[in-house]
């Protein structure tokens, strides 16, 4: 039997708020299950098997009308709870109820549940204190790439790739040359560095000058990474003039932000990858904020062929043992979690089983 | 062991009488056998297994010279029966013989036998009333689309489709509002529909133009699919002013076609999609013969994604039992006549083996 | 079990001298090994699997520093032995070998040995006396094929498909008319075809005139070909005025040169193809270098198509037997002996298994 290699009962970031407008769905495949997100009445959300219960078209080729989804082959109109409400001349009552998801919109996101919706429990949903926050400013961008969802865990937990992979940017050696530290708090592990009296890379120079202050002086330098199941992993970076405090500095003193990154797996050897930046300095300024996420997807984007050869290299040599450093201790401690979240899933299954009897699958 | 999805023993179109011209073959697949088609002599078209038997070049990328079909790579010329006539300084009596098909040009478009030739009757290929006849003109074109060919009987034996799918064109509601009928006839399924005192939608004021009649008066339109075995599908379709007797109306009353549909497996998923449409109004009007075939072939091609997604669906979830609705009953019963066809073609293999012995096959 | 189709303990053509430069790697895969190659000090060729030991990054996307190569995802430093050399922070003295392979560059192209290392003999490198030898002038580039190398093999081993394949440029008629010897000498075959007075094609009336040669009289022209293993193939071709001594002739009466092919499978199923051509008349003209290396890569692009669609027409029909005809011979001697090679290199390291006890595996 194939390994689960992600968590199917836990929230994901499916899309950006604005990928699902008007009457238009939005079909995308979530941990292996081919989803419609549509928006219903009062442009609720909604979420269901992308698939018509008719003759098996994809209803997000259709449109939606009445806060129904309407197939666009022959019209039969979905629910948001998976039954058909109506179709042409026909009479639907004993139509197969078809899956439907728990979905929710929060923070310019559109967040889906693709295991069992009777399990989904939107107090789960984390918490993103930079959303819906005047003082803070976001933006972000969405990657499709053909990697094992672990492994962007992996380079996000582990920021020396930084000075490789981003040298011009947002790279330098001394990322490389300072030690890290890896924390397991529960379900969330922390991996942080700290960098005292250096020169700010030119990435961090631009973001210095967009707060105001100077670019060719010393600075104190962190990377606090921040990982929670299944998939998220915040970053705290920035700079600080040197000597005022670093992380705890005054916010005249330093430019800093949250790098934001929902990794949601599409299969097992691919991601929905939604990257973005969060700031507390200067919110209002848009152009900045343009600025900021053009040049973070820039910097992003060197990731996707490092993935990519990674992934084509771990599927030609299945058996090889990664090597386990200090520095992979994010990624490994990050894993660690999703293996014991996953094996208690499929415990749950197994004791729903026996104490049900056979599972009654939805539809089939 | 995988089940057969066609017949074989089948005349199919292969291509449109132009697409095999001058001294150059034809490359194609048809229900799974590579196939070389080529004018021999006198233009007479010819088919063989699209495979050198001298080294396994493919013959297509050959030409023709003296009536043979010459291999490209080593000048290996290969007769229509499947025969190497001759090889520079080689003997080729011993050569094997490949296998040839069964084919014949008529219509406007070259008819292929996939199966075992010696059951091939030419009789069989079916009579098209419009082709040869001075009072109609014919145009069409040709899509290859990756869906199993049922999908596409499916889609052509239920016009409601044309309601969503074609929404801007030949699509209207009243088409969604009127019942259908469906009638099995021996190997034949007739599925009608009937429209009386209706606006017509664009594609059909443009036909009344078309025809010299006025596009903003109410009108009677019809719909009448039928479906022939292995997967012909002929249309009447039409608009006649109201009252005027509607599909029976005379010629000055009416603007009125057929829609032609030869679809031909390439594969189980995969087909070669032959579609046209024949008019009995201003035959000799060429420019009215080419605004026809773009108007139609845009329509058409509205369908492709829908299919494509609809096949790709079906894959994911093979076990899922379509449902069967009273519009759907002319693909059904188009299916029951295939399977029908299929299980006697099975039939008849295992009797021969019976009574031959094994069987023999030729070449390979 | 798999048949093993091209020996692994033998010296291919990986790629030409200018195809690895500075401090970029090239990564290329090589009889089915993913091999990064990058120059060490004094620009020394070096070739490690293409598989960091970390974390299986490819090594290819990394770059050269100090003659190490660095891995481009966490700055890991690889060593031309396999063995990691060094990495920020870490001691790697634990950490695994992983496979290198036996290189070599000479003569202008990089040579490769993707089998066991410690087999590898210098010494078995084939000398090409055209090489480094100021009379001649060598040009020539890469294609890559998806067809198994022996495919083209063949094809250089039967020189009769000129005719046919590239027709217009070196191909004529007499090629085809004219039988061929075919000889074995111990690994080596011989294939070879003397036209006596006949007009020479484009090709040869342009390398007549390169020479300062009439090009509308009458020649003799001849075609030889030697395989030797793995898969190399050189071709002596060339056009002498008729009644000069043929291939004998001396120089100021002919054109000749050296058709040179080295075959290097990637897969199974496809092929790094090296051409080119040595010519030991106007070595110093670079123009015609130019002229004939543009030509000949003109008329070698020519058999791609035909060498794919053989390709797949033999996996459609695994089980055919090809013929084999006189011309074929010059293929299936060469075939022959590379099955023994093989045999004998299955049977060596069924032996190394025998006496040493179980393979040692290096890393993975």
């Amino acid at each position: 039997m194939k390994q689960q290699t992600y968590p199917k009962n836990a929230w994901y970031v499916a899309a950006m708020s604005e990928e699902v407008a008007g009457s238009k769905p939005l079909g995308r495949k979530i941990c292996g299950e081919s989803i419609a997100f549509y928006r219903s009445h009062d442009d609720q959300i909604a979420a269901v098997l992308d698939f018509c219960p008719h003759r098996g078209a994809a209803l997000s080729i259709g449109y939606v009308e009445d806060g129904l989804l309407v197939c666009g082959y022959h019209g039969l109109k979905m629910g948001a709870d998976g039954k058909t409400k109506s179709m042409p001349l026909q009479r639907v009552q004993g139509f197969p109820c078809m899956k439907s998801y728990a979905v929710e919109e929060r923070y310019g996101f559109i967040w889906v549940w693709p295991g069992e919706q009777s399990k989904a429990d939107r107090a789960l949903i984390p918490h993103l204190e930079w959303a819906d926050n005047p003082e803070w400013a976001y933006g972000g961008g969405l990657y499709h790439i053909n990697c094992d969802y672990r492994l962007m865990i992996d380079n996000l937990m582990d920021l020396t790739h930084e000075t490789y992979v981003h040298a011009s940017s947002i790279g330098q050696k001394e990322i490389d040359e300072s030690p890290v530290d890896t924390k397991v708090d529960g379900d969330k592990v922390i991996t942080s560095r700290f960098m005292e009296n250096i020169m700010p890379p030119p990435f961090w120079q631009a973001a210095l000058r967009g707060n105001g202050l100077a670019d060719d002086v010393a600075v104190d330098r962190w990377q606090i990474c921040r990982f929670s199941p299944p998939s998220h992993v915040m970053i705290d970076v920035g700079v600080a003039h040197a000597g005022h405090g670093g992380f705890e500095a005054s916010n005249d003193h330093k430019a800093s932000s949250t790098v934001v990154d929902f990794i949601t797996p599409e299969s097992d050897t691919s991601i929905w990858y939604f990257w973005g930046m969060a700031r507390n300095f200067n919110p209002e300024d848009k152009a900045l904020t343009d600025n900021i996420r053009e040049g973070q997807g820039a910097i992003f984007a060197e990731d996707l062929e490092v993935l990519e050869r990674q992934q084509e290299n771990l599927l030609a040599f299945p058996d090889y043992d990664l090597l386990k450093l200090d520095i992979d201790a994010g990624g490994v401690q990050s894993r660690k979690i999703i293996e014991r979240i996953i094996a208690q899933e499929q415990q749950a299954n197994v004791e729903t089983v026996a104490s049900d009897g056979p599972l009654q699958v939805i539809s089939f």
